[in-house]
Order: structure tokens, then C-alpha cells, then sequence
């Protein structure tokens, strides 16, 4: 457990998730959610001349592609970062598809989270996607894991939905490591909302690693 | 289930997603999933005025955002519309964070869908986020429901991670209804890469839903 000792051990940061630059790409990949969000709101018989702001985001991925390394040189360059990931789907500033959400360590060795999904995260009418809730469980657990000093694989995942999860509300998604067993460590979290239970999760994790690219 | 009896049986149209249009606000969405994965490979460090860039999409979202209904408004419409869903975050032509999957009935009861996942969709080094595979099953398995005559939503969700599912190839997405037993719904799938299975679900579904905003 990653607990400091305040006598005696130095101060451990907290933040688990990457804190969002307020320019450059970090900026640009908060506009592009807003444009998701935007898109699904609005859609077709709205009165936007569609077709045009299609050409205008495909000139946009032009310019940004004229530009792009290879995805070899970009997979060596993410992976290289030391610290924190910033490209994920859940936490990452730089990928549009995470909401994102911001995780903190908690001096108890558990972490904790708190985020509002919108339309694009919708699974039935109002309320968040049963995949989407294990899409954060998955990744919450995983930094669960770092935080509590042994991290791995998901070898295993169970979810159980309580009571459906709300959109355009607080959800707070908190995640602690349980044990680990030799190779193998086990991780439990839940998604919350007003104190009351949504989604648990138990994960099996096993304690090995994908190489790194070079 | 729905398999047609060709004798007697009129046909049945195994298209469980919507098919996305060529123009509007599907287009709109298609391109702007191209600048959420071109943000992700270009990063910053590549020359690309990414502030310029940020000034664009935040125009864009504000004229979208102008014509914009209300949430209210817009959930309603959206569930009002017959049919086939078109704006969840798995297979929806009008969301983009779906990559998007396209899931097909077959004859023998299971569904079947072909996705191939960029970057915004990894997880460990060139490989797909366990939270995505998830996400992904989830949702085919609650397609695999509709297609066998009974849906629900999911009470439980157990995903299995056998090896790691690669990104940048053809994965098939499969589910499949086991039991139906009064309101309880068993339900199967998994995703394989090359017909080797990396992931596999088991989910208990709960035949009631939420109603649909009026």
C-alpha cells in the first residue's frame, strides 16, 4: 500500500490521473468532445447545414494527419512518457472518448473519482451505458492496482448493476485493492451516486505486463 | 428465438445496427471521429497549430450548439424513433465514440459483428483497452437479446480476458442468448481475433426497461 507514513516517508502525490493542459492538444481534445457531445445533440432536422460542418471537422483531420507521425512513432513516444498515461479512454486529456475522469489516491489506499457523463455515454433512456460503467470500473480498478503498489492485467471482471446509473449526475467511482496472492491480485470498485451503490465491480488482475513499445 | 421457418416465415432483416448515412449529421460524426484519432496520433510536439485547431472545433460546437434542442427534447425524439437505436456509444451512427460496430442476425440465433479499434480504444501497448472489450460485449450481448426475442437489461456481467486483443485488426464481436427462464435471461459472446478468442462474456440479463422519455 502506497499509505505514507507521515513521520517518516516523503509526501506522495495523489493525482493518479493526468491533469488536462489549458492549451495546445489537451485544449483541442476538449473541443472535439464538446463537438461529439454537440453532434448527438443536435443531429440531423436541427437546421445545421450538416455537410458543412462535416467538411469543416474532415479539414481539420487533414490538417492534423498532414502532420501525424507513424502510429510505430507515436506508440514509442506515449509509452515512453514517464508517470501518468495520457491517451487512455477513460482518464486520458488527449483522447476525445474519455469523459475524461480525474482519480485521486486516498490516504486509505483506495482511489476515487468523480464524473458527470453526458448523452454520448447513454445505454437506456436517461442513464449511462451498462458498458460504459464497465469501461470506467475496468480502468479504475487497474489504477486501484498502482496505487496500492502491484498492477496488472484484467484476467477477470465482474459486474453487477444494482440500480441504473443517471446521466448528468455526479458519479463517484472509487476502486481498492482487496489482496495479492502471488501473481495474482484481486480489486473491487463501485460506481455511486448520492452515497447509493450503482455498479460494484470485482476484478482479477493478473500481475504481468505488455512490453513497451520501443 | 428468431430463426425463420423460409417455409412460412416472411423474412427477417438481420441488420441489428443502423446503417449510417452518407451525408448529415452521420457524416458529421464519421469525420469527426477522424479528428478525435488524428488528435490522438499528432499530439502535440508536431508542428500543428493545436490551439488554432481548438478555435475550430469550439466554433463548430458553438453552431451546433445554437441550433441545439433541449435534453428533454432530444431524448424524447430519439427514443420516440422506431426501431433500431442510432446514437449508443457501440454502434451508433450518430455518436462518436462508437468505432462504430455493425452487428448481423444469423440463422442459428447468434449475432455477429467485424470492428477493427485505433488508438483511442487501447489500452496496454497496441492493444485494446479491457474496459473497451467490455464495453463492446455488453452491448452485443444485449443486441444478441433483441435478436433472440427477449431483452433486458444487464444485472450481471462476468468478462474473461484469455489473451490480449490486438488493436489495427479485424476482430469479430459474437453473442448469442442461452436461456430465457421467466424473467431471467442468460446470454454469451465473445471477441476473437483470427477465430482465437481473447475475451469472452457471460451476462444475466433482467427482462424489464426503463421507460422511454415521453
Amino acid at each position: 500500500m502506497n499509505t505514507p507514513d507521515e513521520n517518516t516517508a516523503p509526501a506522495i502525490d495523489p493525482r493518479l490521473s493526468a491533469e488536462p493542459n489549458k492549451d495546445g492538444a489537451d485544449a483541442a481534445v476538449a473541443a472535439a468532445r464538446r463537438v461529439i457531445a454537440a453532434l448527438l445533440l443536435t443531429g440531423d432536422g436541427s437546421g445545421v447545414d450538416m455537410d458543412a460542418i462535416a467538411d469543416r471537422l474532415d479539414e481539420v483531420a487533414d490538417r492534423l494527419t498532414e502532420k501525424a507521425p507513424t502510429v510505430e512513432e507515436r506508440l514509442s513516444r506515449m509509452w515512453r512518457a514517464e508517470g501518468i498515461n495520457r491517451h487512455d479512454p477513460v482518464t486520458g486529456p488527449e483522447n476525445g472518448l474519455a469523459p475524461p475522469l480525474s482519480l485521486q489516491g486516498k490516504d486509505d489506499g483506495s482511489i476515487e473519482g468523480v464524473v458527470t457523463l453526458g448523452l454520448p455515454y447513454q445505454g437506456p433512456p436517461g442513464h449511462v451505458h451498462g458498458g460504459i460503467s464497465a469501461l470506467l470500473l475496468d480502468h479504475t480498478l487497474g489504477v486501484a492496482n498502482h496505487w496500492g503498489g502491484t498492477s496488472g492485467m484484467t484476467a477477470e471482471l465482474t459486474l453487477r448493476y444494482l440500480r441504473p446509473t443517471p446521466l448528468f449526475e455526479p458519479l463517484t467511482v472509487t476502486g481498492r485493492q482487496v489482496s495479492v496472492d502471488g501473481s495474482r491480485i484481486r480489486t473491487v470498485g463501485e460506481i455511486s451516486v448520492s452515497g447509493r451503490a450503482c455498479v460494484t465491480a470485482e476484478g482479477l488482475f493478473i500481475n504481468k505486463h505488455l512490453p513497451r513499445p520501443s
